[in-house]
């Protein structure tokens, strides 16, 4: 089950010939042995000039250099092809920080995958509104800070947030069933770093109580969507997306039990891609390399 | 492969003590053998108080009278429960009228059913806003109207479809990808018996080009909606829905393609559901019974 | 989200004329408000007669007795149906006993929906062959009994085990992923109470390492089963099964990963059914009420 | 809609450093346009070499030369790398011979996708061991067999068969639900050529009645298959499957129903994937390149 070290390049640059040669180039001139490749060409649309997207993963060991090297000599042909990349390497675990709220149904998921190395990185610490997952959470190791929210205190509450989350150098913030939304500061410090699940089938049921909504509306299948977040509420680029049936018997409690399997799910595929530097921005799209 | 003939009865009411006993025991003092039984209480809210739902199939040849004696002994019953209710004879082919453009995808899909009995009904004519299908349609030995549709034409094109489906007593009347906005006074004349195919998820995209909407948005599932038609549009009740994955790859072409396959199908089983009297509909939303 | 008291009521019997009447006409001359009725007729076939299944939800309190008493006075009118039947009470918690082994998902998960009240039952201990949750379960506030299972000691540790099921009184035993054939004799002694989520789509890839079986097999979609537990491996009757799309880039260890999210969801889907009294079976088959 | 004309390279060889490198490199000296990449490399195993996959599409008109000399220009590099390896050209049809029988859902589904374009392909004739669809196909404006397969004349049957997709210079055989054996000798012929729908989810419910096999198993979803052809009945390297999901209530005639559906679109998938030159074979699996 384990896999070697390996360093992953993700890029995207203007499309134009032979970006693929001269990348696959580089590494082929240094020996290193590709493990994965993932290509995609957005073409020209009304908007934007085409663009290209890249991930490559090379197994570390191929390579006659370290990891800084590797960067400082990759970097004059990404100038030269004007990317936007960063190369990542597995043997330096992500730092995710999560945010919950008194649902169970993420938290208990997303530690299960922890414990089982399924989801191989560090959780530096959980932060809650409620107190109802300190025991549990600290059961497992992982600090637990309890920063009340209200609507008096909501300022001072999320800069505490960022604080911490700086303080423990996090690298992603996941809202596992949050519950509150976050400061416009909170989301624009950390664009393409904070992750949601929403419980509808976006764009369908923004906002409150997305399986009332649901159920009102009578749709015969609901479903769930994990997505960056940005400052304008639930509208940020869409990672993952997934939904079950449902029919006329389910009342809105049964919609929300339902929806709950469909959020654990959803949100794990979607944190998954994302630390496996498989997800890429394009306005407010994504390209994910699966 | 031939089922014995038999009676469909569906019917709401008012929710109370006993209403299936006494409509079961209707049946079972004429020895009525009842083939199957679907019920479904819809629990008090605050907008409505509670009502119930029932559909019944009784074998045709147990009964001791003919159906429109059972609709006489019945009725008093019905009555006395406030019952809004019908009984179908399946020995009685509903009769359906096809409106279609120039996508092929749901006629064809329509037509093989037809020909294979799997869509038992009579097809008394097809109508359309263009001519491409008229040998396809009559090579079937099915009438075909070409009837234009036109900014200026409208109101006499509508009441022409309309004299049409009276003349030839048609009972539904199904929007297979017909691209044209009906009247009011059509969607009017008859509720809960005509049904559209959306190519999209609703409630997401509503109204023109959903695919290019859904291209837009970048969600990682289209899907399909089938639904009575009413005069405020896309917002009838919903019979049935699927959907299908997309990824970034996916051009609008690609969607176009994709989507396809579940317009044909999700129309093709809303259909049937509402040919063989399985959707019930309460307010804007529908019970069905599968 | 808190439901009032309802006894259930699950029964099969021959088919004939009047059974929904009789039975339903019964709990109307007390008044019972009928919360839910679910019935199916398996029709006549070369190897068994027509056989009607039910299953009833009544409000408690609407009836003017206790349930001893309902029992009694249904009693005479099951026997004269010759039905196999059961009533069960909403306001007595099953006990359900798991089976774990050293894979994390499905106890997570299960504990997860047991804390939110979602699985309403007790769980009076849980069982394991390793001692690697012994901690996370007395966490939990569940004894833990830790038995290994060894070639040697088979016998005994089976003995053990249902030395501990009679003890605290259990109801039904949950393997969930517990990896190893319970003996005949216990599979004997708790039929339809005993079940296991096997990590295949059968009847494809039955016994060892299903997951590498369909990586050689090369299918494109794999799945989990939740089913009864019969002497006869992985054959007892199949209550719930799903699939998730794979492709020739995972690997084994992909598949065993997604895999994991199949079998909790179909775990978590089938045990409910079987605790909430909608799984009847019919021979090798299951009749489920959703 | 309407796509340039482009080339597609499918390749497969050993792994090794560089690969990608000198194909794309290859490609890029030419100022070719490659439109689309798909890479997969298959790991080493204990029973064969890691085996590197590829398809490209490169604008035909972005390459100063035909096909012909790209071809020849190509050759050394992929002898070489000791490549399998074909060129194929986005303006040259496929020719495609189906082979029906008595089911109209996979004849009309093909038909209505090769009169909208979607299928794009030559149809040079279809064949039949019985003459219901002759009129229908002949419609269409395509020539019409039928050979007629008994116990007796099997041998001369398939003989014809073979002759004709000779004479009409046919790529791809389509078994699309022709439900006769295929000879070994025809098997042999044609590796990788023909293209079967088989309707269960393999590898269960493999020969004949799959569906009643289904019931008979009570499984919860059934589904479909598409795979090349080989002598080994139902055994070839898997192309596409998908399900569908079923209950209780279900009959075989049911099965058989909500079966075609699945078939017909996992089919026209499949093909769609072949023709694009999307899958590649591996001893009996295939990398399919979505």
């Amino acid at each position: 089950m384990h896999r070697e070290r390996f360093y992953t390049l993700t890029a995207s640059c203007p499309d134009r010939v032979g970006i693929v040669a001269q990348v696959s180039g580089f590494f082929a001139q240094h020996k290193g042995w590709i493990l994965e490749t993932s290509l995609h060409a957005e073409p020209d649309s009304d908007s934007a000039p085409g663009r290209y997207f890249m991930r490559l993963e090379v197994k570390a060991d191929s390579l006659p250099f370290m990891l800084a090297e590797l960067r400082e000599r990759f970097a004059p042909l990404a100038a030269e092809l004007n990317m936007d990349w960063r190369i990542t390497d597995s043997a330096v675990k992500k730092r995710v920080v999560l945010l919950v709220s008194k649902q169970e149904h993420c938290l208990y998921d997303l530690l299960a995958r922890w414990q089982a190395k399924e989801l191989d990185v560090e959780i530096p610490c959980i932060i809650s509104n409620h107190d109802t997952f300190k025991g549990f959470v600290e059961w497992h190791g992982i600090p637990f800070h309890h920063i009340p929210v209200t609507a008096d205190n909501k300022v001072a509450a999320f800069k505490e947030i960022q604080r911490i989350f700086e303080e423990v150098k996090g690298d992603t913030m996941v809202l596992a069933r949050y519950m509150q939304i976050l400061s416009p500061e909170l989301c624009a410090a950390y664009p393409g770093r904070i992750i949601n699940i929403h419980h509808s089938f976006l764009p369908s049921f923004v906002g409150a109580k997305p399986y009332h909504q649901a159920y009102t509306k009578g749709v015969k299948l609901i479903g769930a969507t994990c997505h960056y977040v940005t400052a304008d509420l639930d509208q940020g680029p869409i990672i993952e997306q997934d939904v079950i049936r449902v029919d006329h018997s389910d009342t809105p409690d049964d919609l929300v039990r339902y929806g709950k399997d469909i959020e654990k799910t959803v949100l794990a595929r979607g944190l998954r891609y994302h630390l496996e530097d498989r997800v890429l921005t394009h306005g407010n799209k994504t390209i994910v390399f699966r």
